[in-house]
């Protein structure tokens, strides 16, 4: 009689604080080509990103997440704010809010878990976050997902986006594994997407730092250099009405072993010139030097987060090792838009001291082609050539 | 022996994280003179507030709040930030630091538990959150509430005001409860305020839009258009020793009706120019269909939060319904001042999925008498003649 | 068998909210040779600080912190953004993030803690957060604290810098209590600094107010009135390679008498121009009218917070009451640069409602030697000869 069974029913709203941040460090070694083409890349030290949010349950069928990220411009700047409402049609859930849209593997996989400091260079092209509603979900057994999202586009750093000459998105994702057996760790993973986008400022840019960040506001570095790391490849503003994009992905592991490739195609549909059309892919490996499996999250069709064999601390362990290599280019020059082309090759070591602390190196080759004769555009590699640098980065990043 | 009680003695500080936000989309139907007087207010979806807050308890008898808003222009912008002293004289409290000031029934009416997505036109006199100390307590049987504040004014959106020259308003507000009866849902309100302002600037501006606001920064939209929505009346800057702000409440509830009504009177000292009155009113009833009660909150003299009979979800129900009409206006012209009439008339469908979760519909019809011939004064309706706008607006909010 | 004792191995991440704010009202009297000097002062009353964080252990060994602070330029600015990974070399911690470099007891005192509203006048040249790595620990009786950190200088609001040519700094910090007798509340404390400095931007800005700070943005102050207090004393920009600053700590206790005081020094080696040398010190005393005693904190080597005998509420206590004196000054004039001459003397009275609240009063009598005939440097106290200011100011404090 001492300690009655309490009840058991979950009390509602349920409330979480959770968040991370990632601390970055950035060396450059820019040939004088590529000075001259994007600017001195200045080394530096900054919080790439930092977010606290918010995530429960509103009641037992509703979810929510309200995260700020105080690292990017904006700042705070919304991130992931919804709610969900779970099984609205057969088993598929509504989501309401600013959420990421579904296209891109890359994309879609969270920040937290990413194999290298910055996502591959054809993440240009994603719509990303934006305000809008999207149905999503997946085959009970997790061996399909499949989403669909309407949404005002382009968003503002805050969640917004008002026009009444257009404004409108829309963005769908499908993905299937051929081969499914975790026991192994063996898995062969398809999928692709489509998005339409139709810009209320009828304005679309495309461009791309060389997989790496780095900057600072409010003073503190010399007059004439660059506070902030310049776009290596930078259509500008284009007149559009709208674009299409396509996306194919591919995905695979075996035992310590994984790879996941991305093929990414825009067209965009000029206003008062020819249509453009622009690529980007990327395809990347990576192995556990200590045995560990990457695991793959068949809810969203992305891999998930790595938990060490044993950890560092009470464990005794050493954590996780991993090496990794990435291959990643992007095309922006077409017709009368000289955006510039760039190739990068990536090596990484990741260190996870446990589930919830690492260390990440990268070292990244970017090898810029800019067309020599090209005409300056604004914030855009003017015309001087090929160029090429060298970047070491690293990371320590904490989440809770 | 296994499970000895627990000392239930409390440890303080306490610490409770929560938050809502409202994702709110809207279109609007104006005429050719709406758009030549107010600009050509463009759709778009945005969110209107998202909000994170630290509550609890500091002391046995110190509770505090630090609440910020991430989708207010200050972004974040200081919302409930203060502590309170209980019992500090009788039974009556002591509150000190940034909070919505004791003047007018709808400002202290909990943003989450609006009947409509804006409060009522008169809205615009408020000083709502100052920087100051109030003293506030309530009859025992809830019958009676009672406020009485000092405070800097105007205090800016991070909490501050400074100035030799004034800077200083007062506000109280006093409510009664004629009839109470909880069971049968009826009750009888009434209410009055007075606030005197001395403004720090020796300036008041007083403006409004039309019962809705959507807006955008950080681009997206086109050159030409109106990123933020514009006021509909607008007094413009106007210089002024201090103004008498007077108001008056009613409100009635039997059964699932509910009924409020205010009347808000601001007199304006102006400088060099004769004294100014404006005014402005709003009524308002609601009628659950699905059998809810609005409830009374005894203590703040407000209406309180709707709990549907059965929430959506595992309760099985369809949670509460709710429809509502409002009309409201506000005068900002008077002598040298030409800020503008404005007549709206809203209905509203409400549905609560549960008590954290609700869908909001609202159709605004907006009647804007600018008059003809008065000189343009700048963000004021020029003077282009009677107008007519529709709107519709719908929201979705989540709180925790 | 009711109830089974659940395993206690504990659950990481952690994530504790926490937070604190300071409610700040200040009044000015200067005499006019000082509003000829800094302008007019204007009252007026602001939150001095607004901060929320999430703190907790990611793993066994690793805890972090994640505070943003909502009040001070920046809003959001970065406060302690770090993780510690305990234990890595012997018993010592290694931290990554932003955080107080280790220079100086007043700075590396809690804010939440502190004896007057504000840190004394040298606090003007602490290198302070600043992004990098740490090695800090103890002896193990908590007799003596080390601390050895490099970083990037100067990082900006969000934690950021960038910069080619310089950029780095590094500070040490070593403690040591000569005597300690917690029992008698007797210690005696002593600390030396030293810190490297090597600004990207090769240069240096010293600058302090008054020991007091108030301040709004966004409108309401008048026309020709300082929104935000002015600096006493500047030294404006200064074109320097690098500078070197060195301090010198000294404090003791006994029952309920408590002191510290600290002396710094920093040497500027100036570019197109002579070297530099300027220097500030402080001393202060406090006394708990109710017995108190102040703790020591013996890991971080600075004075503890404040813990009423009996708190105001059910306790039936009147909290602790204290009261204070400081003397401080700092000299920025030296040979081209005439950043002018401080001296301050504070009485101070603090009341602790219960461990989380605090009420402050604060009377600062200010007296600025400014150069007569020295040219006026912008930002910086013009050559109008001396000045004085008497500064009332009141803070409440709570902290969760």
């Amino acid at each position: 009689v001492c300690c009655e069974p309490k009840p058991v029913k979950p009390k509602f709203p349920t409330a979480r604080l959770t968040g991370f941040f990632q601390a970055d460090a950035v060396y450059f070694d820019q040939d004088a080509t590529n000075i001259a083409a994007v600017g001195d890349a200045q080394d530096g030290a900054d919080f790439r990103r930092a977010r606290l949010a918010a995530v429960g349950q509103a009641w037992d069928n509703i979810s929510y997440q309200l995260e700020m990220d105080f690292a990017f411009p904006g700042r705070p700047s919304f991130m992931d704010v919804w709610l969900d409402i779970e099984d609205v049609i057969l088993s598929n859930n509504l989501r309401i809010g600013q959420f990421r849209q579904p296209f891109g593997m890359d994309g879609l996989t969270s920040v937290k878990e990413m194999t290298f400091l910055e996502r591959g260079l054809p993440f240009a092209f994603l719509p990303f976050r934006q305000i809008g509603a999207a149905m999503y979900g997946n085959q009970k057994d997790e061996l399909a997902t499949w989403a669909i999202a309407g949404f005002r586009y382009p968003t503002d750093v805050y969640g917004g986006n008002v026009g009444d000459n257009g404004g409108y998105g829309m963005a769908t994702r499908l993905t299937g594994l051929l081969i499914n057996r975790p026991d192994a760790g063996g898995l062969l993973h398809i999928g692709g997407g489509f998005s339409f986008l139709d810009p209320s400022n009828d304005q679309f840019q495309f461009r791309n730092q060389p997989e790496v960040f780095v900057g600072e506001e409010g003073g503190g570095v010399l007059a004439g250099t660059n506070p902030k790391l310049s776009p290596f490849v930078n259509t500008g503003e284009i007149d559009a009405n709208n674009a299409s994009l396509f996306s194919a992905e591919l995905a695979a592991a075996h035992g310590s072993f994984y790879a996941q490739s991305e093929f990414i195609y825009a067209y965009v549909d000029q206003i008062n010139g020819p249509s453009l059309g622009f690529s980007g892919a990327y395809a990347y490996c990576g192995y556990f030097l200590t045995g560990e499996k990457r695991p793959y999250n068949g809810k969203a069709g992305v891999y998930g987060s790595v938990k060490p064999r044993k950890s560092v601390g009470e464990e005794g362990g050493i954590g996780a090792w991993e090496i990794a290599t990435r291959y990643s280019y992007i095309d922006l020059t077409d017709e009368n838009i000289n955006g510039g082309r760039l190739n990068n090759i990536t090596a990484g070591l990741n260190w996870y001291l446990n589930p919830h602390t690492k260390f990440q190196f990268n070292y990244i080759y970017s090898m810029l082609d800019a067309q020599a004769g090209a005409g300056p555009i604004p914030d855009t590699p003017a015309g001087v050539g090929d160029s090429n640098a060298g970047i070491f980065a690293m990371r320590a990043q904490v989440d809770f």
